[in-house]
């Protein structure tokens, strides 16, 4: 079987299966980047174009690194450096990276659908890497990853998300993937974060966070995103991080054995306490590493090299 | 016959044959680009330094990927992340570059003559990628790609140079080598954009468009650098796009089956209507396409590896 | 025998042996950046960060050059375009880069003792590029390879370090490396650019520039980083010039064919005359040749790969 699609631009319309092979091919590329010699000749001759019209290391730097690692040859354009400056639409830029044989084009942008609408535009495959408060797909992929990897069966899995799930691309692609994939997702929050109607996505809304994480066996916090939006949604970042803040007491709460996630890059000390950050139940870490196996896998796929 | 220059900083210079081969070397490359594995080894362990004092995209990522597909290392240096902030002169930097056995500069610079100084004081060899209002030698090389590819000959070509011409290096670089190939070019803008004296280059100069437009089988429009001069220039942007804007009707003026080219960032709705660019009279997406072949032919060539 | 070391910090803690091994390491590396094709494939897959708090041209091209001559993936990493906007910590970041299975991480930073903390924190190779005004081990090593090459013997080596010396890691690396390989270190700048104590690392300070150079074999001046700190420490740069800039006449004070060096970018006129830059005493642009090997033989020697 094969990935039969153009774009991965949500995972919303992905099928169980789908999701599963991503899941599969990653784990040979994993086996890669473990090795000394951590490269491939699979993508040799072929261009990724990273367009990222945001700042981001994590991101950036995990496709740069799968794309290398895959032996394609990189681009990185972003914005400052650019024809953005000179007015250019979003279109156009993508229409002049395609002309010049880009394969891939891995975009960010601050507006929801932009990957969509470049995706219609232009021949090129296009991955969502983030479109404003919309989805961030492979984000969702390396956290499906990451607890496979832990033997956690997703039929049945309790999971708790916790914080800012309105603003949260990353808590949108996780919940379109979890519920496919059968398990429970709790999300948790104030009251300002936590969207109308997000029962409709298959989660179930909860605004206590010790209630929330009784018996989860993840818990994935999202990152404050202090430089964005802090008081307008919440009294103080002090006030916040006592009520929706993870720290080691509340782990307990959870079931024996459960894992803590996170998109990074962490506020120690606001959504997590510094001790959890570092604990064993923390598989923050994991989560980057498993970013580049899963971008290799997904590159991998969409430049139908396979 | 190769080309037997150091340096390549303007057309003005070039024999009608040097301009050829360089058409021709850059045929293969095209092929090479058509391809799936989009690489060939011509240029490895060659290092090719992309040093840009102005923001572009098209220009740097163009020579950056055609570097690559030659297998050549490339070193993006960009003011901002320099030494020019400690205040290095531009020959300073340049000899630093050359003393890390670089083998190509590719310049971009806000002065006239920067290429040219600079390919004075270094051993590398230097590609103007843009000098100030002066030349930009590489666009030129692409349109006539262009331009050769669609099958129109040279001898006798009637080509339009519609816009600002007065601060257009594209311009200047296009007129000296259309005319030194045969073609009658024809400049028009209004009377501030069209430098006194134009006619000394071998052009001829019109104010109104349509009349330049009539019988031509190339319309080259050069971009209104909004960010730069706008209403310095012309009353308003509104104004200049009515009478020096290009429309599906002035394109009929043309000779039937005439192209379309601008070197972009476009403007729509300004210097052209989008119906225009994205017709299929226009051949804006060829240009970028060819200019990574283009480039790949100039590379190799200057690099001495033929 | 082989560097039995995960980082390099510091010159402080070296020995003899240890910068001696470096040395010809570098040399078969030199030889490597003069042939046409300067690349091998010693650290293919392997994978090099680039983590730059600071602008930087020389060493980071430098670094990224050397990586890309090995064959290393190479990322280049610098806060504007990074996670650093949104306040994660230094060692956070270090340690993402480290998930990504970065063999080796450069870093420059502003605050002394960073690649230390980072060293400590990550499993990756650290190698400082420069932390405050604490340390640049490459710098001096480079310079330690290009005083070598010109066939100078450390042992009783005179050499004179001029200028800002209280605020140079150049500085601070080349006592220490210089003293340990047996030569005889002067320092000469105004008293508030020479740190009290600095006899304690094996220096003898002078305060006034004729004294200081006769004799000498070696002159070393330093950058008077005007962006810094410039009038704090000086009543006017004119007056600085005139007491401490490198002239001619003052060259000849000098052993006989005595050597001017300098880590650039180099102030023109200010601590250094033109004519001095430009003349055959100058080894300033082999310092930067010298660079790129000994950063090669470094790389090489931290990558476990030999």
């Amino acid at each position: 079987m094969s990935l039969k699609r153009k774009d991965l631009l949500s995972l919303a319309p992905l099928s169980a299966e789908e999701i599963t092979l991503i899941l599969q091919t990653a784990d040979s590329f994993k086996e890669v980047t473990g090795r000394e010699i951590k490269k491939v000749p699979a993508l040799r001759g072929r261009t990724v174009v990273n367009l990222f019209f945001e700042p981001s290391t994590r991101t950036r730097t995990s496709f740069e690194l799968a794309a290398k690692r895959l032996s394609a040859d990189v681009i990185n354009f972003s914005p400052s450096s650019s024809s953005v400056v000179k007015g250019e639409t979003l279109l156009d830029t993508a229409r002049n990276i395609e002309a010049m044989q880009a394969d891939i084009i891995v975009l960010r942008h601050p507006s929801a659908g932009a990957a969509e609408t470049l995706a219609r535009g232009v021949k090129s495959s296009v991955i969502n890497a983030g479109d404003g408060w919309h989805e961030h797909p492979t984000q969702a992929l390396l956290d499906l990853y990451t607890i496979r990897e832990r033997g956690l069966p997703f039929a049945g899995l309790r999971v708790a998300i916790v914080g800012d799930v309105s603003h949260s691309r990353v808590a949108r692609s996780n919940i379109h993937a979890l519920s496919k994939l059968g398990a429970e997702v709790r999300v948790v929050g104030p009251p300002t974060m936590i969207p109308k109607g997000i029962e409709k996505l298959g989660a179930t809304a909860f605004y206590n966070l010790d209630e929330a994480l009784r018996g989860v066996q993840v818990i994935m916090m999202l990152r404050l995103q202090l430089e964005r939006q802090g008081r307008a949604l919440f009294p103080t970042i002090r006030e916040y991080a006592r009520l929706y803040g993870l720290t080691a007491d509340r782990v307990r709460l959870a079931e024996a054995g459960a894992i803590v996630m996170h998109p990074g890059p962490i506020n120690r000390g606001v959504e997590i306490a510094p001790e959890v950050a570092d604990s064993l139940s923390s598989v923050i870490l994991d989560q980057v590493a498993n970013g580049v196996a899963v971008r290799m896998g997904i590159l991998y796929l969409m430049s139908g090299a396979n």
